[in-house]
């Protein structure tokens, strides 16, 4: 029955369709395609997609997800692509739709310690331009000068100063969304306390693309901390003492402002990486900064704890000593790439559980004969352990991650689970981690969270394929 | 077609599965199925609901939502019945799910900064538990020594102080919650961070019973604030002054615990319940709290902010001065009862609107001879007008308020959502603010989060007719 005119509109017509109706901020150069395959992980999808939109309003957001939705094309939005979990790489058949272009900053309210801003904005950006007010945004996920806020809510991230200043879900007032069909919904309001009706905009927090394409956000401020930050590193032994001494800080009613555990892995990697003396043989390295008026008074509270704990410590005696212990911690990512390839991992686990998660990971390497350095932010028990392997990136900077490699991060998921913890702290499911959701939500869970995206995207175009995997559980 | 055997299930039916499954635990005593018809607002269901059960366990919360679906049966949950919205009040042909006996302690986890709870247990007395750890659960309703954490959740509850230590939903880490059919879904986690799928906890906090029951909470607790806390009070010419003055101190980087704002009317009203002397003609009052290792220092920089601005300001010399400046505060509500009956609302806006907020509260005072006493969470924009009136509350506490006063709050919900602001700050929508929800959410967004109720509940047996207004808007 079908005729010509009425057969399913094949690529070169959707690309054609968005052309009319968006001009030149539709990109088909190969390159840029090429480009949008991949994310900070490594991993990339497979195929080219159709397009790149760089859309510079919400309206240009609008007519692409009505063509889309039209067309039956599925839709990736992107920020800056610096995910760590492939949740924003664009396929074969897919719309990469960027938000990057739209990147300006609509209204500060320093009376409100509120914000209004478009996603594209870069958080470094934003909080240059907040400095001047007083202003902050706290999120401070470690990709803070390259990554975008829309990213950093879509994403859920998170950073160093969580524990202390909290995470994106603490910081979202509410936000703009446009639904699959291109209608433009206004979650949540403009005020610190509100509770009417279901919390869309908490929803819409970490949901990776799946609901809706963020094109606004009311972001929560603080205003900037007085005073010096006061920064100490402290040497133990073995990493469970410092786990423990981490937690014990924690105990005592102190809270820093950074707590980051580095392993001995880690540790003798940044300093080779920064020509410093080699650290003792299994040496781990706590890395603590405290802010506000107190900081000299809990830094020194701190140290104490530490030292009964057996740590050696050492307490910047200013500020740009102190950025030189907090530049080791900072150092991880390029100590590790001359190591090899490497897998960034992500779990999250109660605090008390950390000495038991570094177990864990210490059990993977010795069983598998894998090296898994790791950094821990320990006063939130989120760990980074990065598997390390011998496998070059591809072109275009694709990692194929070997099998031997999943199936021991296969283990470190599970035994993150057992231990009361979550499969991912601050990085997202993206398509990396899908394939474990349901365990962790069990299968009722993850059924229901797949409903409620079909009630937001009944046809499933919005990034299908990332965070739920294609088949059911 | 219809047989004897396959006829709908009558209330009598219904009323007999529920004690074949629950024995004693279903209540028929008439003076309580009254008692569940109504909550702290006086507003009351029509009729009277077919049945208490006062579930004991998860499985009994199970079986009674599995009764509910297989006959049709709509089913109000219920904890102390001391809301504000009436979205607890179980009327003709519901059962009122009780969770109020379901109130252990699990489990407390003091290095976590973790609690386990059963949704029953009192707000304060999980405090007086959590205390001898030297934790606390920082969400402090005004009804914490009677609400439970069950509602406090269920409601998104705020307190008094909220600016400073947050709301319920920066409180909550999972929720355990069985759903209209019976399954048990466990939300959230026990870490944290964490960004796993859809954020379906924060969903389920303000829900207020449409999407499930909540059986079980993961609290984030705080460790208590060490040192004494420091009271003082200023009084202002003019609530406009106030309301200035206040926001100079959020404006000064100041953050007190409590900062409580009483208009003239209010004030005058608690002087005369606790026969001090009258303040003078028009004055109003701000009354502050600071916390922490920096209370002293804080109130002497709030007093010095406060003067700049006008106010005439009083510190509390020790704690028991301090205990009286803040039950000036405390009174409002016996005050009130004083003066007539009362609606009391609830909106709250941004905190930079909190003068224009007022005048318009003065103006409907105005133009509609009417009585609003009003008190502000000043810290967050967050205002309760008490509408008075002389319909006295009929048998078993019920208050018919007249149409004239919902006249007068209609104008009022529209000019907070003319000044950015939202319907209700804290108190939530249950029966008596539905019909404004759309004007808030807007039609699109009422209607997606309609869809989303669906998704948890199909046949519509939670809570019907609450937060959504029976009709579409």
């Amino acid at each position: 029955m079908s005729t010509p005119d009425a057969r399913a509109p094949g690529p070169a017509d959707v690309v054609a369709l968005l052309q009319r109706a968006l001009g030149e901020r539709v990109d088909t150069d190969p390159a840029v395609l090429r480009s949008v395959r991949a994310d900070k992980s490594g991993h990339a999808a497979a195929g080219t997609p159709l397009a790149v939109v760089h859309a510079a309003s919400v309206t240009d957001v609008q007519e692409t997800l009505r063509i889309a939705s039209a067309t039956g094309t599925p839709v990736v939005t992107r920020g800056a692509g610096t995910g760590l979990a492939g949740g924003a790489n664009a396929g074969a058949g897919e719309i990469a739709l960027s938000v990057r272009r739209m990147d300006r900053i609509l209204d500060i309210r320093p009376d409100d310690l509120v914000a209004v801003v478009e996603p594209g904005i870069i958080n470094a950006d934003l909080n240059a331009a907040l400095l001047p007010h007083g202003l902050w945004w706290a999120p401070d996920p470690a990709s803070r000068a390259i990554s975008t806020v829309g990213g950093n809510i879509a994403t859920g991230a998170g950073g160093l100063l969580c524990a202390k200043y909290g995470v994106v879900r603490d910081a979202v007032l509410g936000v703009d969304v446009v639904l699959a069909d291109g209608r433009l919904l206004h979650l949540g309001r403009g005020t610190v306390k509100g509770v009417t009706g279901l919390d869309l905009t908490a929803l819409m927090i970490g949901s990776e693309g799946t609901l809706g394409v963020i094109v606004g956000a009311t972001l929560k401020l603080r205003r900037v901390v007085p005073g010096e930050t006061r920064t100490l590193a402290a040497t133990f032994a073995r990493v469970g003492d410092a786990a423990r001494a981490s937690a014990a800080v924690t105990a005592a009613g102190l809270q820093p402002a950074v707590m980051e555990l580095m392993d001995a892995a880690a540790l003798a990697a940044v300093h080779d990486l920064l020509a410093l003396p080699a650290p003792t043989h299994g040496a781990v390295q706590l890395t603590v900064q405290t802010d506000g008026p107190a900081a000299d008074e809990e830094a020194r509270a701190i140290a104490e704890v530490l030292r009964t704990r057996g740590g050696t410590v050492v307490v910047a005696v200013d500020a740009a000593e102190g950025e030189r212990l907090l530049a080791i911690r900072r150092s991880l990512h390029p100590a590790m790439e001359r190591l090899g390839t490497t897998l960034i991992e992500d779990v999250c686990v109660p605090r008390s559980a950390l000495p038991a998660m570094f177990d864990e990971i210490a059990r993977i390497e010795r069983e598998r004969d894998l090296r898994i350095p790791t950094v821990a932010h320990a006063g939130d028990g989120n760990l980074h352990p990065n598997f390390i392997f011998d496998v070059a990136p591809g072109p275009d900077g694709v990692v194929e991650v070997p099998a031997a490699i999943w199936e021991a991060a296969d283990e470190l998921f599970r035994a993150a689970l057992r231990l009361g913890g979550t499969l991912t702290g601050e990085h997202g499911v993206g398509v990396l981690k899908r394939r474990w959701l349901a365990d962790e939500l069990g299968e009722d869970q993850w059924r229901l969270q797949r409903e409620i995206t079909a009630v937001f995207d009944p046809a499933g175009i919005l990034n299908p394929g990332k965070v739920f995997a294609p088949a059911a559980p």
